[in-house]
């Protein structure tokens, strides 16, 4: 990629190109994961929820105490900034994530080199969706694994913050690529229930209710709650509970959500088909096309076409 | 700090000034925390156990099976190296925390702007001792606080693994130092035993003998090593054992080890005062001469000289 | 305080002078703690709800299989003259706890120095409320901390009895007021979820709805239960569920409710700041209202009074 | 019993007699079980090993912060004295409870009626042995019944501390009792393994080695650490670990310590005859033996002797 | 009993005599009990729920990947067909279990003998209901004991498949009814709440609203939804969530629901009288009444005729 | 098979061909897996420690409370009876597994069909070693993979009784198969530590010394004792302590203990090489060794000779 063609991104109060937003290695960010983030994306080239978003972004800084120096709705201005001189540099069938960093910075005995960095790392920056990757599971549907390893527990560190510490999550990932590399993983809470994966949250249908994990588990996904607002306004029943495997291997229906995904069917679980097989499943359809109605963006036809692009 | 008088660091297979270690913000070990470390220190200018450091960062490295692409020889000698290009810039005084650190570096989706790193972000680093910010610490003795977050259990992600994810680290200490600044964070483990602080480990004397968390809880401190070492040498007792308030309170003595600490009196556990309140106690005090004598160097004083320097 | 003011007690069915309510060190009350109690107030010299928590006690008796022999009317009407004769004795700005305690009496094989005491020991009593040492709270905010140590779970001793074993509480509050004189000890249950402080229940507000922690983990207060109700009427939604400190550090509002505080707002939960800051924040301002309307009483006003008095 | 024959007790400095030894209603050894007490035994009026039970007594004091105003030796001196008064009073074949005890006593606020009363509550005590009442056992062996409900877990309050807080064992005693009234209760850990009954350690045998739980699960009796030094000078294997209702059951022998039986044999848990069902077995018998006459008082007879007496 | 007389059953494709239903020791449901079952009833000679039955089959089918080479609507045609074949064989006044059976058959590895016995054993059989056994339980409730052992955790084998693996069930039993033959075993789950007994639900009622465990602990009886409709239908509350001993003890009133039993009093738990003692309270009669009602069909009456029979 | 070379068993008092041992479906056995079995070898056509297998299902039968009718020899001389009528029917190169079963019986009210049957049902049968089919695990090393599903707690049912509940393990088996068919599933305990596979135990090896689970949470094998017992003679270290996946995955060696396996070494756990990878490692290998010297057959061989075959 020449330097010309750079997709930019903000950091700490400039646009740069992505090849100069480069962290200090004694950032508590890079020392510690000591940062959180957030992501929308872009359907058709418009950003999703963007306040949302945001807000999320806050209730994980105010967990974890982090002062971004910013308000939300400098947040929300630099966002769309960013997304706007990045658009022109995709496709029009490509889409962004387009995402907030905040680190706490750099300790004041550790500033040496780097004197006058003084507050927090800020960061504001896109990147393409990896649509092609992901194709075949909208005609195949996901394969969910549960890793032996279990989600960290709210009383250690809260799995509702959105921060840089995701090793919980590569263990997982590692455990379950290596026995199935087209795997997704879905971690089981500390009681053995269904939790979620890599920033994505797990839903199962049975009797054409709607279930999915309680919050307190998992990071409550602006997907998840479009979901239910999606299932609201079509009266779905939508139920939030401890969800387990025997839910799971019994479900008629089963998806995921997630900012990218939105809304994916799953064929099986553990190598357990769902239901019949055949995906998605009536209820799962009918939330992907309120989903897509509601964004206005046909994101399904959009990874469908990526199969043999 | 002018650049001319910069310390240097290792850094993906050059040796540059600190201000030019920068980490993309596509790394993994920015993004994810995805990066283990490991850290010895000098005294009077000397490396300690640089072997057992590295064999340690090595079993990181294998839990997250991250491929460093060096061998643990490449490394003792790159860590020789920079201890010894930076030790002129500090006084005969002062010593170096000198760190190894290995990130997954960069996923090959993420790599635009980077298209060369295809391996992982090695970096070997010296930060100088915070002497005189610790030296009380040494006349007083610790205050330890244990607060209501739990480390994380054994199997989300292993305490054992010295890595970059270390937010309940971070939130244990939010928590404890809100209420006193000058306190030290340990925490309980899932079964409400004592675990460990950031990068020290507890001990706490009973007749006599010496016990200490088990391993499977806490990083099996390298100082933490030289303690069994030093007790075994001298004939105390050391048991490793699950250990939990109670035995702190009713305790005679009690200790940390950690690599800068090396071994440091504790004063009071949640305010409750070990012991008759002198610090160190017998036995701390024996284990403290004999690292002294084992090193070869008298860090105690180093720490002491600090407090009106 | 001369004999001739003293307040007077129900004790074994009489009524005499506090200070003649004394218990024989054999009696299972002062053994094992092997007794349960219930607190009402008064409202400008007027009992409040003597009827629910009447209730409770006999739910605490049954828990323990406990005969008190008394019915719960003859109870309620004890606690009423108790009440009458003591009222005198304080100021019109002053109100008082009234508390009925049973314990099971002396084990027959211990009875030699007291032979005729085969039954239950009941005591009806009065003490005046600690308005002045309060005061400030209403003005800045509880502190809330929450200790290291966790509250009893149910399937060793449920918390919903309110009995004479309180060491679990008073070890969280050395814990706690070790390291901030003036904070709240409330206590995280066994999950790692908020539970509890000693007598008094918590509550968050998020997004206008308000959230307090199930029944399970916690003695249901029956102030507790006059905040439900006053919520209802409000049209204020609220919720019992599993919170836990993200809830708490991300709330827009949180309190406490307890026979004697009524309601008071939380300032800080480990010293986090909740909201913006100011307290009380506008639903817990509506609550604390309505209850001084339901009451019929200022208690506010009673306890903001004292702050120079 | 006549005033002139009744035991008397040390209370707050003064020798009094029993029926004198009352607490004041405010004291929070009634109101909290705020209180710790141990309690040795005499055979063949003299007492044993006073100076480890206080020792004992000083670890509970520690750990909940209790200041007693008494050293150990002054309450030596005092348990010996108020056992020397007492012991008149019953035969020759008789022997004492001897119990010190210590509450936190009244708070500031509470002292109205006793205003003097400004530091902690101390009685010294003794108790006839109920020997008739537990004759049989050592005939036909206790009947162990584990109840539902768990032991209360160390990260709440620990069972090491002996205080007057035991509605966890009342309780679990009703649940017991209300099934059969000649059982024993005894409670299972948090983890389900075989922890204590009220004032009584568990073991059993397998293979000729003597196994007991752990301490930090149970309080450490005295007499349990007797059966230690008793085991290892007769060479018989004595290992603490976790032992569950599969090593009950499989076990050849089981006995209970505790300082009035000394050691008394198991004849069923959870009416599973243990082994051949002949009690006491061989290494249950060589443990009682060792135990005679380490005491030089042979107790199995004087409990013997009670049977038809 | 004469072949002539004996009752038939459904083995594999054909309807034999019971005595020759007969399953070889290498099928997996011999030595795993790898294999599923569920259970209706007749009432007055006429089969109940038997879709919901077999649905329920299906469920523990898929959670345990057995395929049962039959269709549902096989399985009904079945299942009506045996109960028509036995029920000449019973009294007017008598009423069969029917119950589907289906192991997973002989591994290959293990078929030698049975050479051709490639699918799974399925199995429909019937069994008289032991009506006198239980008769005096609807004239004087249930006594409910809770064992020490706990119901198996979901995140081991979910209690939600019906299975043929009931050791955890059996070894609960042994425990309660050494102590008391007549009492019925309801397990706690790993949380310490009520769970269910072999093959029964469990219900409190307490201030009108009935309330028993959430599905994830239990086996979701038929007869326990049949009373979520019942209540329904008269409008009376009734809400699934964790109960637990304290609940219990303090319940008004307290009854179990089976095929069998259908739904009957419990009179105490844990010898704890629940509400006054009479049995059935009122709620529960309502419950009991339009049950009968609900089937067409006086099953009380059924019961209670036996006591004298 | 002609019936004429059918290996035989003893059933319940007779040796009777194998397709004879047919279990009426009214067994306890068959209906609740309520049975115990234990399973040993032959070495070259001997019988291994056909002692030892007894006693510890006698163990199992105690836990159980069932009595098998026959004494512990009388199980012996049958066990050796069925081993030396079956021999004939296998190869010089094949060896027998010996297993001995007892059921509960049938429950008096279900023995209609089969009136007399009144006591357990035994059964000793054979079953020649699947050699083939493991072969190749002994050049390449087994697989082993983590199951999210938990082994059974031990306050559920004990893994340390051989039952036939395998359900646990089949659930966890279809996990780890449906990714992975050559895969060994070895399931964490409920505190995420290693426990067992089916029928089988781990080892880790780190610097020389060999560690395993302790006893609680596995069924301790006869195979594995004897890895003790030769550990112990060569003077290698074995340490029986909790293990989890940190452990696993930085280990030099790791390898599976069972009947039939005697010692196999593991490559991979959750696709992490273990060690540099070479099967089997040195301490593995010297074990291996030990064991054929030990048994006085190369059963190494007489796996490997099946690779081809």
């Amino acid at each position: 990629m020449s330097l010309a063609n750079q997709r930019v991104a903000y950091f700490n109060g400039k646009i740069v190109p992505e090849s100069e937003v480069l962290i200090p290695f004694r950032d508590r960010g890079v020392k510690y994961g000591d940062a959180v983030f957030d992501t929308t994306r872009t359907f058709g080239h418009k950003l999703f929820k963007v306040g949302e978003h945001i807000d999320r972004l806050y209730r994980s800084l105010r967990y974890l105490r982090i002062d971004p120096g910013l308000t939300p709705s400098e947040f929300g201005r630099i966002t769309e900034e960013i997304a706007e001189r990045n658009l022109p540099l995709i496709g029009k069938d490509e889409d962004y994530w387009v995402t907030q960093r905040v680190t706490r910075g750099i300790d004041a005995s550790d500033r040496g080199a780097w004197p006058d960095h003084t507050g927090p790392t800020v960061i504001v920056e896109t990147l393409p969706l990896p649509l092609k990757a992901r194709a075949k599971l909208y005609r195949d549907g996901i394969e969910v694994v549960t890793p032996s390893v279990r989600r960290t527990a709210p009383d250690m560190i809260s799995p509702r913050a959105k921060t840089h510490n995701y090793l919980n999550m590569v263990v997982a990932d590692l455990e379950v690529v290596a026995q199935n590399p087209s795997a997704l993983a879905v971690l089981l809470d500390t009681n053995g229930n269904l939790a979620e994966g890599k920033g994505s949250n797990i839903f199962i249908v049975r009797e054409g209710v709607i279930y999915t994990p309680v919050e307190r588990y998992v990071l409550p996904g602006i997907s998840r709650e479009t979901v239910f607002d999606l299932a609201k306004n079509m009266g779905i029943g939508l139920v939030e509970k401890d969800i387990d495997l025997f839910d799971a291997y019994t479900a008629e229906e089963c998806f995921i959500s997630s900012t990218s995904f939105c809304v994916c069917p799953v064929a099986s679980v553990n190598g357990a088909r769902i239901g019949d097989g055949k995906v998605p499943g009536p209820v799962t359809h009918r939330i992907m096309r309120a989903y897509v109605d509601f964004v206005g963006f046909d994101w399904v036809r959009q990874y469908l076409d990526q199969i043999d692009a």
